[in-house]
């Protein structure tokens, strides 16, 4: 993960801040007891779907990169089955994002399929 | 966008339905009124950052690709400045993902900093 952010000591945040990288440092501004969690993760295996299914029971939003079972028809097409089936269980929803990702989200969330800004992911 | 989804017409998906896309088909998976969208973008210039402004206020999660102004310095900087402004405006958080990617979440949303699955995003 590449920590874009970092806290600053002050209010007037200085450009400098964001070329240093220690997202601990950021956490605070979360301040609030988080109502859902955005996790975020990339397969490797079928193997992992226990795993992801955890997160996506579990009320969260889950992203996923899926660029490295991309290429294996057998395993993308069994994970994105199970994607599918786990949206369909939580009454929730499932979007492919960009080439390699894909977003589950809960019921109470919806994945707008128009772009806010550009024409391609 | 890439549409790996397709909706069934049955309930057991066989494995061909996700060879074909298209989104709007599958749109039915989510029928309950969201509180909350996702809505994806691609950043490409400062002058869309009232836009995005607008979503995040809007109480929406939003996930930005930087790469377009990645190697911009100042307008990278100025968006990052921005995003955390925004952040620190409805009390939500605000994190990188990956080389590109950066999430904004409402109140009562947190991107979790710990990877679901994989080392590296």
């Amino acid at each position: 993960m590449v920590n874009w952010f970092k806290r600053s000591s002050g209010s007037s945040a200085a450009m400098e801040d964001y070329k240093e990288i220690d997202l601990s440092e950021y956490e605070g501004v979360a301040e609030e007891a988080a109502k859902m969690y955005i996790k975020v993760g990339k397969i490797a295996s079928t193997n992992e779907l226990p795993a992801i299914k955890k997160e996506v029971y579990g009320g969260n939003i889950v992203i996923l990169d899926i660029s490295l079972i991309k290429n294996d028809e057998i395993a993308l097409n069994r994970v994105l089955r199970d994607f599918k089936q786990m949206a369909e269980d939580i009454r929730g929803d499932v979007a492919g994002v960009g080439e390699d990702q894909v977003i589950l989200a809960p019921t109470s969330v919806k994945v707008d399929r128009t772009r806010i800004l550009g024409r391609r992911i």
